[in-house]
């Protein structure tokens, strides 16, 4: 059961915001122009990062819904999101996305953490400036997610059907549910 | 010198939102929704809120400019802000702004780590559950703007002065600087 009185049934981050809509708005208006606005970093690349961050913050419902939606857009057959997962190091992707990875693996550990030669790595791979921005604001901000749903102790489905779901509804867009009553 | 090619000599977040306002935006009217917009949480409370976390999280920039807001609104000759960065635990606070802190922190560590008996601890103390809302969203939200303004290494000025102007700009609203160029 969730620390506070939201909707029964709803899950994560969704009846968080159906509790509080004042301060949901933004957050899912932050979500949306993260991960689906206009970035140097495709979007399947977006929710990998997200994903990642969120399984290294031990958020099982931030971590299952965005690697469910990065799987939507890298691919039924792709196992790009599950290899990352497991071992990013070990993952077959290109040296860009994993220097990019890296840079928020850092961030997510704390800001401090990204240090001079993590950036130059990324450079010299032809990261620019703004794809580095978006992976450092992605990981920061996911580390604000997971805490918010798992700080509250919101409803984490344990159906991994229900997370597949999650995933395509997730890619055409994040909008704010309806608040309790409306 | 910031980690990308931020307008020089802007301090903190606000270079960051200038390279990229698109996503800034919502940082913004996050941040003024949270500390400035109606809640059960007096606005003083939720600055100390947001200082104590980011001292947590070892951001210079973050937890200077909003203990200097936080000053403001206490005035200045209390010293609440300071005996709560100091020490929490000794500071002469209400027991229930103690408790709110008290999982302020837990969210800082991780999401996870906010316990049954922290929640118990406040509602015992009359916490609501909207105060409780806040608090934890307050943390995890700075989790993210402290990782965001360092993880870009971003210019974090060392004169107390130019934190003290800040808090007092900080206090009357959050808003959007001009993009580069504008």
């Amino acid at each position: 059961m969730a620390h506070i009185q939201v909707p029964e049934g709803v899950p994560g981050i969704r009846s968080l915001v159906m509790f509080r809509p004042e301060t949901g708005k933004y957050l899912y208006d932050l979500a949306e122009v993260l991960l689906r606005g206009e970035s140097p970093i495709p979007q399947a690349e977006r929710e990998l990062i997200a994903a990642y961050v969120s399984r290294r913050n031990e958020c099982v419902f931030c971590s299952s819904s965005h690697a469910a939606a990065a799987r939507c857009l890298y691919g039924e057959d792709d196992t790009t999101v599950d290899d990352v997962l497991k071992d990013m190091q070990a993952a077959n992707i290109s040296p860009k996305l994993k220097a990019l990875l890296q840079i928020a693996g850092k961030v997510q550990i704390l800001g401090k953490e990204v240090k001079q030669e993590d950036i130059d790595a990324a450079k010299a791979l032809d990261a620019s400036d703004k794809e580095i921005h978006d992976a450092v604001l992605i990981a920061a901000a996911f580390s604000m997610f997971n805490r918010y749903v798992d700080g509250l102790a919101s409803l984490t489905p344990t159906d991994p059907e229900a997370y597949k779901e999650m995933g395509k509804r997730m890619v055409q867009g994040y909008a704010l549910p309806k608040p309790v009553g409306a």
